[in-house]
């Protein structure tokens, strides 16, 4: 891993780091936020998984999270969307497909497969490096908005044990019934619409294996709501399941970082309780 | 004032508003938070002015700060650092001085001195509008970042009573003898000297009228500490002038935003206070 820079901040310290990753055949970047506590002991982690177009930094720039982060003792990582420094075909042509789409799947169709592997990136070769390398814990909780909020849902429902805790903000609950996902799936998994389905957290939910209890924040003036998030369909379902979930809907709030960075701090908590620190 | 956009943020909002300008002669745009409080009562105003290349929106999306100043019940206003629009020679040349490096003068210079007149604007014309327009009361404080921050002092040394608060993050404390200033002064104000001493606050707190108290944070890693900046200078005036100033300096923080959100709720107290708030 090669240091790209640091930044202070709140006492603790903004890193990002370049490193190959075998999971996409590419280099990749990621940044860190580690609080003042690691100058003591290890600390537990939250990974945040970004939306569309996103990269590292907007989580960093935009949500205000590293106040609280750094009083609770938190390390926060934010992998990138997808791999970088590729020129697949159409890989550039839309935001909501290839670069920073990465959807948070491993694909299986060209031109697609031999790259963009988010899924085996963030729950399996981000993690075991981090705790290799940086003064972390093994003790995880993953977040993320929107397709990072699809993308921590099934990771946490896919892999019981691995997490203490999950939640979202605006997540694509259902993403093997809106456009989003229907597009995305398509391209890299195919069209055999039984590979979607580990995919998709309202299906997963089903046969989830550890009922760790989901918290989602879901803004009421949100663009998206009706035609891509489809929250309603996955309570339904946890409901069914008798799934744990958490699901405060917020008039007024949109799809934005504001509405991120105003409900922020609940999110913290809710992984610092399940983590074990003092909140 | 035509509403560009408005987002929900800690149960208060961020409007973005386009209005013609009379100071600039052009159209302009600034960003203001408005806290819940308004529902019940007009609240008073923090004026923000950022640094070189920055816009309206960089403070508002990266500082943090709408958490607290929702709490309080104070308004922030960020106006933009520089007309738009035009296209004057060598107006988007360098980042340093036409677009978005306005440094908060009145121009006298061509071919800046029919638009570039960002003083004015700051100081006289957009608390005008927005007395009359938003719920806002008379009461304001000043405060900025790098050449914000020297738009801020100034503008509170020449105004005694204008302002019940000033603070500034990394402010550029003697333009008069600093690149950047000198570069800028040069082109805006032309070549004599005397013309300069109007805007630069270690030369104006020598004859300040008002003991208005200054909260000034400065990072020690800065990159522009040194050569740009220049605090202890102005410390120095500060002392010979009997005038209110507290300067802490940071080590380990840089110039960016992480250094002012780190910060910025101190400065919100600072404001609050002075504007009768209930900190």
């Amino acid at each position: 891993m090669e240091l790209i820079s640091q930044q202070e901040v709140f006492d603790g310290w903004l890193r990002r780091y370049q490193h190959h990753s075998d999971a996409t055949a590419t280099d990749m970047v990621f940044a860190v936020f580690l609080p003042p506590q690691v100058a003591a002991a290890r600390v537990p982690v939250l990974y945040w998984l970004s939306g569309l177009t996103c990269t590292d930094e907007n989580f960093c720039q935009k949500a205000g999270a590293f106040r609280l982060a750094a009083k609770l003792g938190l390390a926060i990582v934010c992998p990138d969307t997808s791999p970088r420094g590729l020129d697949l075909p159409d890989e550039h042509e839309s935001y909501d497909l290839g670069s920073g789409a990465g959807f948070y799947v491993n694909a299986t169709e060209q031109p697609w497969a031999d790259h963009y592997r988010m899924y085996e990136y963030v729950v399996e070769e981000l993690p075991a490096l981090l705790e290799a390398a940086l003064p972390v814990t093994a003790d995880k909780g993953i977040a993320g908005h929107s397709m990072g909020g699809h993308g921590a849902l099934v990771a946490a429902l896919r892999n019981p044990g691995l997490y203490n805790s999950v939640s979202a903000f605006a997540p694509i609950c259902h993403p093997t019934q809106c456009p989003w996902g229907r597009k995305a799936f398509t391209a890299y998994l195919g069209p055999d619409e039984s590979q979607w389905e580990q995919y998709d957290a309202t299906l997963l939910v089903a046969k989830a294996e550890e009922p760790l209890p989901i918290l989602i924040d879901q803004g009421s003036k949100d663009d998206f709501l009706a035609e891509q998030l489809k929250p309603e369909l996955f309570k339904q379902a946890c409901e069914q399941a008798g799934h744990p979930l958490t699901l405060r809907m917020h008039p007024g709030y949109d799809h934005s970082y504001y509405f991120i960075a105003t409900f922020i701090d609940d999110h913290l908590r809710h992984h610092a309780e399940a983590l074990g620190l003092k909140v």
